[in-house]
């Protein structure tokens, strides 16, 4: 059994984590940490958890952490999680980031879109990026993994085996994405209230958001060249989901059809990403690791529709697929719906 | 035309407000007032106003507010509201309170539920309970009125008619109660962030909801003896609407038409309540100062079920209706969907 | 491994029963039918499944289904349930019966409330009610198990064993429930239409809901005499999920502490049901096959609170839960989310 | 007083009509129609309407119709509703037609995207295109108008001042538009039960969706040459609201800001068209005849977002506008909200 333990245990990704964990036969849940004080129970803050999961949420040290636990999912915001990842990995102990923190390769790129340089610039390159669909081999046995932004995940899924392909083009990448709610995190703000974003649907950070880069730089080592995809989130009223509708100009002749075939056969070992036939909704994949593609030609342009449930494959079961093939699990323990 | 000012102007009952208000022939809003720094456009705050109504929300004291107002509406908090009340009448200025400050008329009785004394005691009992329906006369050209909490409109309107017929028993009444989200404000908080409203649905307060004295009091001057109801809020995810489901004891041997027939008959002359023959939804009356009442008897018991669009009839167009009725306007000016 | 076969497998709990059956370490899906034509893939049907689930839905004849199945679930309707539940327990096969053929002891009961006479009388009273919890004994190594209705699982958790301690009494019972949209079915019509139900709230069926009797059989087998409960059923603008408001009247002196203790003594070895100190939530339960519970004392009058999620608790995870102990596997097999 | 009728009186966008036209002041409502039978109350079919409207549905031949109204309303289907208001307009009666028969002015595109010929192809081209906004002067006093499409609207408003302007480019536009379930109808269907739409989003008719040669057409009215869409609608979770995010490529180099003033002066003279400084949300316009619209630009290209209430300024708001047009009533008449 593998003692974990989970920092920032307080907000609606480390739930999903926790209630995959439960399920998972290798792994014992040992520490549960949050500013919090008063080591509330964790079924005070999910209340769901009432009668499976008796752990407190206490304010722990990195080294704590480590002496309890030897794995970590780090559940931080960005720059908090890469101080702690830092004193973890020295340490020797094996950690999921679900935070930016080692995603982007390049340490000019995060301070440009983070906004303060990073506090591990030597890890960065280090990392390899979890999505095992396209770096299984390099996630192996590794000890930290950085896993993805859920939009990213939408996108570079639906694009990647595109472009590695010369199916598309590199420029002219256009993502229009759609997002539920839980995306935008369980601190109480105006923007994310019931009634403000219940019967609604926005656009936000309209050019400015930070995932945008990410998609540039993985969908970058797919491409020919260098990738700036235009990128447009929007909320929508509903928990969870991720829909992105991603636009792209062709680069040869394939039909619809030959689209497809180059997708199929991409995924053809994936058990989580179906390439389907009808329109996929992001109901069919709620609760769930998979990631439904559809290709569609349009007045001489391809579509790629693109469903995953953005806290499950867009973050905490993909955190537990990264987990398996870095500690050698088969790849779908807990995972299976 | 009268000039009109909005205190504490942010929020979800003022947004109606205002909206109703513009579409008043006899109204002009000259004030609308909010403790934000910097005087921010009231479109800022409310984005559906752009380009209908250009004011700012400005910090104001009572006395720069009784200046440019001939009416108020307070939609300040509770004790905050008569604090400002207080002045603005002692100044000559005609108010409609959407607090609770001026509805219960014992002083004793406010400071057990509202854990404070009352900052304007010697009004108590001057001020109407603004329910036209029920107490049209005592507001006809009043000077303050008490806008009525909405759980008790939806909880009144229903059972007001058949206590006073003496149809229904005084004890054993049990309200259970609905309510879309909109009831809890807009200032954020966890309890009404949408992933945690959404796809959900609680109780709250149980036993210790404010609108219970509210409720038994007006019940009971309707009634031959005091009333003590069992009142149980729960909180639906929608935006907005309150379904009330009345359970009473029956007082006679009355069918289910004639308890139809009383609760019409009372209502005849009234524009505003329905008894509808089907069983209402809150959709029914959305946007409105509607209200839809239908009676059912079950197993010896009477059913009155109960729907309001909670911040319409329960807050803003009810102010309105009151407003109209202070004033001598038509009362049904301004509200007619 | 057990070979199992799912009748009438185009609805939602069908579904559920699908995806949590997949987990199952001992069961073998083999047969799937529906009256649709043209053996569609399951999958067409239920996108969630492509990739997971390779079958065809058959229009197949009872001895067929006993061919290929050991057990079946039969998510039939009413009397098209009982019909073929029939032809499959006389050729000795297990059935877990979704429908309310079995639940009602008595002949004339069911012919009122159904309005037809019930087509295999002699087996009623044979059947178990299939709430472990509460007639776990009875279900052990049965052949048959009735599957109960989702309001009356909700209604009863909550007060058989306070109803069987002699705390409440026996008259004088309300039951005020919430139930999501999904528990209307798959079938399009109007009152479930996503406009109509959105955004709005209604009671439905009000003193004619068919799951009356089933409540009143099995908390009348708890009580001293015989019961007959006011329930007002409700449609809410969510998925799933169902909250009960049950109003009892106390039958001697016991405190809300007390209450608490004999519910919490009543489940105490029961993995699925917690008596939680907070107000529970739809959500709190959603997805899984845990009820929830509350008590408050308010007034004099007993309150518990009851949420469950009706596809689950309410229909599939209990069925699976009732298959576990048919077959004695351990009870929370597949069961635990 | 205008006697007015409504044909296909039972849906959403009827409804929202009546509402509307209950509020204006030279209209009575004579006439509703419907091929349901039993002349049922309006208010059974819509029970909002309950104290507010007492007419019967009637199924009515066309010069029943035109002997009770001097203007009608058609909110009946495509091809059926061209048979009656040729008839209607024969006989100088006035209409506005909510149904697409009207607004493509070539016959050949019409049939090849409603899959037949059109029954009154002499008068197309002659009516006029009902978008005040854009052709306001050829809808003073018109016989007949034809409402636009609920997409278009919130499309070419969008882009028409920019292409008219030489601002963008007339290929490779983009749009992704999404709306709320309002937009697919009355009738009870699968793809819009609620717990099919609810909690989740899909792309649907990518490619095929009828209001793609409406929209070329106006916009190519506009540009310097034809225009070819790449249109994408989806369905979201919430009743009403239609946001379309359009991606244009510049034709100069035009700032942000520029284009943002080219906008705000050709509405400058417009009463329902709001250029916004945030991002629009579909809340904001909801229940309203306005149009929010914000324009980026990111990495080069324009990106223009717009709000409108699908059932109101894309239907029964607009067409109440273009009957102020026709009649010469004030163009807000009855349309401040």
């Amino acid at each position: 059994m593998i003692t974990v333990g989970i920092l920032g245990a307080t907000g609606y990704t480390a739930y999903e984590l926790i209630r995959i964990l439960l399920r998972h036969p290798e792994v014992t849940i040992t520490t549960l940490t949050s500013r919090q004080s008063g080591r509330p129970a964790v079924s005070s803050i999910h209340p769901s958890l009432a009668g499976r999961l008796d752990l407190p949420l206490e304010d722990l040290e990195p080294d704590q952490i480590a002496e309890r636990c030897e794995c970590v999912f780090s559940c931080l915001p960005h720059a908090a999680s890469a101080a702690v990842v830092k004193t973890l990995a020295d340490a020797g102990r094996r950690v999921v980031d679900f935070s930016a923190d080692y995603r982007l390769h390049d340490a000019q790129v995060y301070a440009d879109w983070y906004g303060e340089p990073h506090v591990d610039p030597d890890r960065l390159g280090q990392v390899p990026y979890g999505l095992p669909e396209l770096f299984g081999d390099k996630i192996r046995g590794e000890q930290i993994v950085a896993n993805p932004g859920c939009y990213p995940t939408s996108a570079i899924l639906a694009l990647a085996p595109l472009l590695q392909a010369g199916l598309i083009r590199t420029e002219g990448i256009i993502l229009d994405s759609k997002s539920g709610v839980s995306g935008a995190g369980r601190t109480p703000k105006l923007a994310t209230l019931y009634p403000e974003c219940n019967e609604s649907l926005t656009a936000y950070n309209v050019g400015k958001h930070r995932h945008t880069p990410e998609i540039d730089q993985v969908l970058g080592w797919f491409a020919s060249g260098p990738i700036e995809v235009i990128f447009t989130p929007h909320l929508v009223p509903m928990d969870r989901g991720i829909l992105t509708t991603a636009y792209a100009l062709p680069a040869g002749n394939a039909t619809e059809a030959e689209l497809v075939a180059a997708l199929r056969g991409f995924y053809s070992d994936q058990p989580f990403v179906q390439v389907v036939e009808g329109l996929p909704g992001t109901k069919h994949v709620s609760g769930t690791n998979f990631c439904h593609l559809a290709v569609r030609c349009v007045r001489g342009r391809v579509l790629v529709i693109s469903c995953i449930d953005n806290l499950m494959k867009g973050a905490s079961s993909a955190a537990v697929q990264n987990f398996n093939w870095m500690l050698g699990f088969p790849e779908t323990t807990a995972l299976l719906p």
